[in-house]
């Protein structure tokens, strides 16, 4: 018998002896990070599918993965012989859960999940669906199966300078409060998303990967601001500081006692996507009335995603950084690659490399993309000791990579040429770049939504029968999630509206799969452009500082406008880098930068 | 005391001893149509006010009206010494209807509206919105008070041949049967809606200004489909065809009685926006199992947004006959302008008569918009004996009108230079025009929403802080309603997807108020583009034909490839309006449409 034969043997056994006739394991941990800690990693453990993405559903006697075309592959090597079987999402004739489940079990059995991995909003729906069978929220339950599951991760965590933050927790603390005393004078607020805590309490950690975040959770009151969080992590310089800003620092586990102690007759102000049935639960049993914020993105997201000066500055920074990091990453691709030593995962080890050397360099923001060749064209790519490419001098290479510098986040793709160019690569990135420039360039009302703007990046593409799948633009958050709302630059509809100071990426694309793939992400930020009796209007300013691959251009498809801004940014990467490289680097990206003549 | 004050005493006398503490009088008819039949002018006979928009409310003591900006100064005029107070809509501080009636009223007194001039939809939410006022629907009271009111309207109303349809009734039905089959076997649908009706009957009528349309309803179920309508207006040829077709045709009234006749086991398929609140209780009484429609924009509003290829082919004939009275149109105003005694009335009249002059020709589609000067910066200028300008040899002529022809309908708006132009008029003519062009050369994705293009249109205003408050384009019937739906490319998000067949207009817009207007409108419809790994794409196919002011436009602001489509265009209209033109026509076409060379 396998290990995951085993496994799910256990899993059975628990199941049966509490009466449940069938287990939803999802792949979320109780504040609904994007990474999870290993300790939350239960639906690989149980099933051997080691991807970022799937739920698994155990019946008695049958049990299934589902997962998205990303993982179809890895998936079906993963389950071999595991007895899970794979369902292929968007795939025709895949069953939903729901119905698989309503196939495998008779009316009114009850299918259990745990009831922190899912919001009340999505019980409420998933209830709804399930019927007639029985869907029983119950505590997590793999302690009792999982016998070296790991603890709750546990790295030092500290407060972020207002050198970096630009506000401090008192002031976040009391912008907070007046937003939520227009819903009451007399209100609880418990706040579960790890990044909106970071945010709040200008606290950073590294509990997990590439989000610089602390496990906790928060809870507000008109007098009180509870950190709950394990106190071993902080100084006693930290700790001092957050209690001088007005914050009551508890155990991680203390929550629900909180909770109780506090007045009944208050109102409870809950975000029903972002609480988790655990939650929920305490909120209901202490008798609160219960009030949906009325702010769906969270009151908390939507302040955090306005940056505020110092951290606008320290975007700024973060890019020089990050810009002389690639300046000498790209100097020794094109040194080493003709040496055919240089693999993706060797290049991407490389520019983690460089990126360290800054002072303020954190950690990667995200897994690299280093996908070579027909690997550029695969979404979300990252390179395995079994796909690891050699890089030549030949065809393209998509690099997307982001650091976490103190100073902020970065996130940027370039697609850069390691030998001749076709004509179709040419015009392919040139439609890219005549989006991304697009998009750059326009001047929106106040009020504009994401979605308004999303044509920008694709038109040119639409225009030769070129789309692609994935979003143009998410928000960036600052030295916190490198993916961060409520914002988007999407196809769908989004009805946040862009205001001054969201940080925002620009990245269209075009994806010829078993070719190459061409991505080009800049960051830039919301900025006022200025009032007429047409009303307000707000623009962007190109955050990131790296040339483009002048070499994979084709000039005669920019026009006058497009060129201009071409060597604009490029006079702008220039000025703003040169200071920090050496003679060698600044005539490097002297002749990376040089201007393109307009006639 | 004045018309308005006894009317006013009328109504509350017959108010009272029905006893209801106020009445709700809207603008509509019982159809929900753009433009209603005299005999319901019922809003603007009770209070003066003859604006196209705008709600009464009448209480014991008290009387207001709630109209848009528009409106304001005329309202004022209208309503002086009639004891009906103004409310300004989005104007900060008016209150609601609502509202208002809470303060004039104690809770739970009756407020009555006609009820068969709301949709169920808008009464449950007026109803709750009301509370605790009670919401009483009632039947049409203004018989009882306005003795000389006008009755239903009686124009002749005719089969279109299917030389101009393109579908016989009887395969339009059997589409619709084949959409309400798959909600049931078994099922009953009313039909409200005029445009409805006239594209399913291939009916068309003259009861109402504009529009093309007939007082009827209809009812179609499996096995009948009913035609209720005054049979006096049909020629016995007429009611033959529809016979033949399978149509059952009863009196405009007789909707009730067929009900009941029908089967009480069916299910009645109904939209809540497009059913009165009366035809909903005939069918709530008739014992029917009650169907929203799952299609909220309606399924025959659906069905006939899509243009056939003999509707296509109609237009592109529409716009040789607009086109052809056009350029005579302009030719005559350049000839006369010079006399002084050209106004915008009498040219507006002079352009009726031209169009006029086609065989297939039948009315305006809507009232001319012929805006001189500062006019052309009102929206919806309509010029009055009292506004009439007379036109001179300077400044700006924004011209929007459009004609019904058996073919289609028309739409087009041209902005005319009559003298000199500023630096500033041909900036903002030029960007309107660079909008209007990207709008047209699009192409997009299946699955493309309008919303998802309006910026298309937008940009090059945005980007130099100009804005228009109006949509970028709206649904164009055939033959039917100017203003269609479900379609439209607006900033707001309606998720209709454009699909092949769709007829819209585009028309970006400068506004100065005080100085003058710019708005150039196209029609255009969308066609197959091409299919290609990246999916199925999508483009417009330009249909109107009418030369740009070339002399209003500053081609420095033109790239290359907006020149190129600019002159396409002109060697276009030219190419299909001249066989219809004498010599001297033809020059003057010449001239207009002359290439612009590009270096």
């Amino acid at each position: 018998m396998n290990t995951t034969a085993e496994r799910l043997k256990l899993l059975r056994k628990y199941m049966s002896a509490q009466n449940n006739a069938a287990l939803i394991i999802p792949s979320n941990d109780p504040h609904f990070s994007e990474y999870v800690a290993d300790r939350w990693k239960t639906r690989a453990w149980i099933s051997g599918f080691t991807g970022s993405a799937g739920t698994v559903v155990v019946t008695d006697n049958a049990a299934a993965l589902w997962t998205d075309s990303r993982y179809f592959l890895q998936a079906e090597e993963q389950l071999k012989d595991s007895g899970i079987t794979l369902k292929k999402l968007k795939v025709e004739g895949t069953e939903s859960i729901e119905d698989w489940l309503k196939q495998q079990l008779p009316a009114r059995s009850r299918v259990a999940i745990d009831k922190n991995l899912y919001s009340i909003a999505e019980f409420d729906l998933l209830k709804k669906t399930l019927a007639p069978l029985y869907l029983a929220p119950i505590d997590d339950f793999f302690d009792e199966i999982w016998s070296d599951r790991p603890g709750l991760p546990f790295e030092k965590a500290f407060i972020l300078d207002k050198e970096y933050a630009g506000e401090s927790i008192g002031s976040k603390l009391s912008r907070l409060r007046e937003t939520l005393g227009k819903h009451s004078s007399s209100y609880i607020y418990p706040i579960t998303l790890l990044d909106e805590i970071a945010w709040l309490y200008n606290l950073r950690g590294a509990d997990i990967s590439y989000n610089p975040l602390t496990l906790a959770y928060a809870l507000v009151t008109p007098e009180y601001a509870y950190l709950f969080i394990n106190q071993d992590k902080l100084t006693f310089e930290d700790k001092k500081e957050l209690e001088a800003e007005g914050v009551t620092i508890c155990s991680y586990s203390d929550l629900g006692k909180t909770v109780k102690c506090h007045n009944k007759e208050r109102f409870c102000i809950f975000n029903p996507k972002k609480t988790a049935v655990g939650t929920f639960e305490i909120l209901e049993e202490a008798g609160f009335d219960l009030a949906e914020d009325c702010n769906p993105n969270g009151i908390i997201t939507s302040l955090k995603s306005i940056k505020n000066d110092t951290e606008q500055q320290g975007f700024r920074k973060a890019m020089l950084d990050d810009g002389v990091a690639l300046v000498r990453f790209q100097r020794w691709l094109e040194q080493e690659v003709a040496s055919g030593a240089v693999t993706e995962l060797s290049a991407a080890n490389q520019l983690l490399e460089l990126r360290s050397q800054s002072e303020s360099f954190v950690g990667n923001s995200f897994g690299s993309i280093m996908g070579y060749k027909e690997h550029g064209a695969i979404g979300h790519y990252h390179a395995t000791s079994d796909t690891n490419a050699v890089l030549r001098q030949e065809n393209f290479l998509l690099l997307d990579s982001g650091a976490q510098y103190l100073d902020g986040t970065t996130d940027i793709t370039r697609t850069i040429a390691l030998g001749p160019v076709t004509k179709q690569q040419k015009k392919d990135y040139t439609l890219v770049l005549k989006g991304n420039i697009a998009l750059s360039v326009i001047h929106f009302p106040l009020g504009t939504c994401g979605f308004q703007l999303d044509v920008l990046a694709r038109q040119f593409l639409w225009n030769n029968h070129i789309n692609y799948g994935h979003g143009t633009g998410h928000g960036i958050g600052h030295f916190l999630c490198v993916h961060e709302g409520p914002q988007s630059i999407r196809v769908d509809n989004n009805n946040t509206t862009l205001e001054e100071g969201m940080v925002l990426s620009n990245e269209p694309g075009v994806y010829r799969p078993g070719e190459y793939g061409v991505r080009l992400e800049n960051m830039q930020v919301v900025i006022k452009s200025g009032k007429t009796g047409f009303g307000e209007f707000l623009q962007f300013e190109t955050l990131t500082l790296f040339p483009y691959d002048k070499k994979s251009i084709d000039f005669s498809l920019l026009n006058r406008e497009e060129l201009e801004w071409l060597n604009n940014y490029h006079n702008m990467v220039y000025e703003r880098l040169s200071p920090f490289l050496n003679a060698e680097e600044q005539k490097w990206l002297q002749q990376k930068t040089e201007n393109q003549l307009i006639i």
